[in-house]
């Protein structure tokens, strides 16, 4: 079976498309703002995801994104800016949440394809994936600080990939780290030269995943995310917090200073 | 006190032999098939293992394998072959727990020598240890899945020592990785050149041990494994699946694949 | 505001000064014998450390030593010689526990500065700020065991930091390892070439922090540290450990050599 389906419309709102091709689901979204997220697209991610991890045709999933350009922004900035109330702002951090509870809840591994920089929400979508594979331009940062909030519902998947040190290292100081930082602290599990070297070695262990026994995967997948089982609630209480200060003057005034740039 | 037995018969069947000597407590493992470990060897290991440290003579445990080979190749596979129900699949899966609770449990410290490449149970009992040496040719791989299994036994001790995201990445693609991807991910403690290098460094740290304060070491071991007392029932859970798995269609495929070869 | 004052008298005890200027809280210690860490010390730098985490004009605190030489040796081994009881022991390794509590419980991020080697208790400091700056001949070692004693109080916050497998290495062996290993392993965030460089990076950030949204700050500190909530009870636990364990002939001993070298 192989299908193609834009599920959102394509254009300046963005897009996510599903295929199956010979066992392997292939995810990918699309927007003409770097990549970025708005809530439209992370419902669709999500509902994507989770769709290939119920199909019986798809024995490994793979998660990329379109274009040459960044692998993912992060928040969509024309959606913060639109939040207006706390139960506002909590939705859209809960699309995040979403997103990051249906990659480990598949019952098959998902890999992810970084072929840019990542920041915000996409270091936790790159974190998220059972295995990374990463271009070594892909830098990484998490800038939320910088507008006024933190990496709340992203964090808990960073941290457990990368480890206290490092993710409380790139909440704060929301630098850039290169792909050398990021496979040296496990968030990246293969870094390539170029998009081609990264997307023949991919191919090939989607390949071998594709024809593996899915009794194993689905097994190595629940202990792989053991101990995540509290994190809807965890997650959703991170929207929250992340939903209150979107409010705050600081981000306000974040938002005007990037505007008048 | 210096004794030196060998607890099975040397030979095509494999040996553990032990020693104490100067307060040092040796435990070698050998087999002729790559140092790769059937039930009878798994279970002289862990009562080796134990033996060493309730033993008043051994201040401090090292743990190694014989011959200029592979450390060690994993599950011996003509075992593998043998499993016709999920009980011995189960049994046999257990001795690798049961080596692991032993390194962890005795109340002194488990310096392993990984002379040589190290693949999947090898690969838990490098990670088993307090202290890891190696050298720069150690590299290890846990090919569990390519068999059609998993590295459910091993994968605790694994992703406790190197982290979640380098554990899955590891398990996942089921390929080698060096010596210094190890030492970068905490697997090993210290790397050297080559052999009679790495067994100076081991030497001398071993001296250095033997006369420490031996309460102030048990302590201290018993902080390392803390959050670890739940690991005989995970551990023996984990066995069952792996017990299971084994007897799939994948598992059988895989070694016919082996034995034509 | 800015206060200067020396809340220890300075001179052969050493001291504490704290200083709040435009937003950045500063707090250092110094001791003539190699920033090294007396009872009064750890008590003032543990209140100096909260009192800025409750002061509404310091945003951000950073942690530092002073002097060209070492960050910090760890634990007075004067007061170490003095110990003359358990409940003495106890009472003086609560000193460190004080500090860590103290730093990880702020409402604010800490950045610690280390110039030089840390040794013992000075690498718990290092381990407990939220951002850790260094020069690269900062090297690290926990000699602990080797005076009879081990890193007990300061292990959790060390290995919550660089993982277990690092932090076991570190402990067993009692030797250095260098900034570059600091940096692999999640222990510093940021390794600079000269003090020069790392004032410079410092005072960036520390100059970034001070004017972001200190609601998103303390939100992120709580979750840097989350999961750490029974701490004051297992530090105090691992205080009662040294405390009887420095009493040991093995520390005597220990003691004894120094002293006549």
């Amino acid at each position: 079976m192989s299908t193609d389906s834009g599920v959102a419309g394509a254009g300046t709102n963005g897009e996510v498309t599903l295929a199956i091709d010979d066992g392997v689901g292939t995810i990918e979204f699309s927007h003409p703002k770097g990549n970025s997220l708005p809530g439209t697209l992370l419902r669709e991610l999500a509902e994507g995801v989770q769709m290939l991890g119920e199909s019986e045709e798809a024995r490994v999933i793979v998660l990329g994104s379109s274009g040459s350009g960044p692998f993912c922004a992060g928040a969509s900035f024309n959606e913060l800016v639109a939040i207006e109330n706390e139960r506002d702002g909590e939705e859209f951090f809960n699309g995040f949440a979403r997103v990051i509870l249906a990659m480990i809840r598949a019952p098959k591994f998902v890999l992810v394809r970084v072929h840019g920089r990542a920041a915000g929400g996409g270091v936790g979508i790159a974190a998220a994936g059972d295995y990374t594979f990463a271009v070594k331009t892909a830098s990484v940062k998490l800038s939320e600080l910088s507008v006024g909030i933190g990496p709340f519902v992203v964090g808990p998947v960073i941290e457990r990939r990368i480890g206290c040190g490092p993710f409380s290292a790139l909440a704060v100081d929301t630098d850039w780290r290169d792909a050398a930082w990021c496979e040296r602290h496990g968030l990246y599990a293969r870094v390539s030269d170029d998009v081609d070297a990264m997307d023949a070695a991919l191919g090939l262990l989607a390949g071998a995943l594709r024809v593996s026994n899915p009794a194993a995967m689905a097994a190595m997948k629940r202990s792989f995310w053991q101990g995540t089982e509290h994190w809807d609630q965890m997650l959703a209480d991170r929207a929250r917090i992340s939903g209150s200060l979107v409010l705050s003057d600081y981000t306000r005034a974040a938002i005007a200073r990037f505007r008048t740039r």
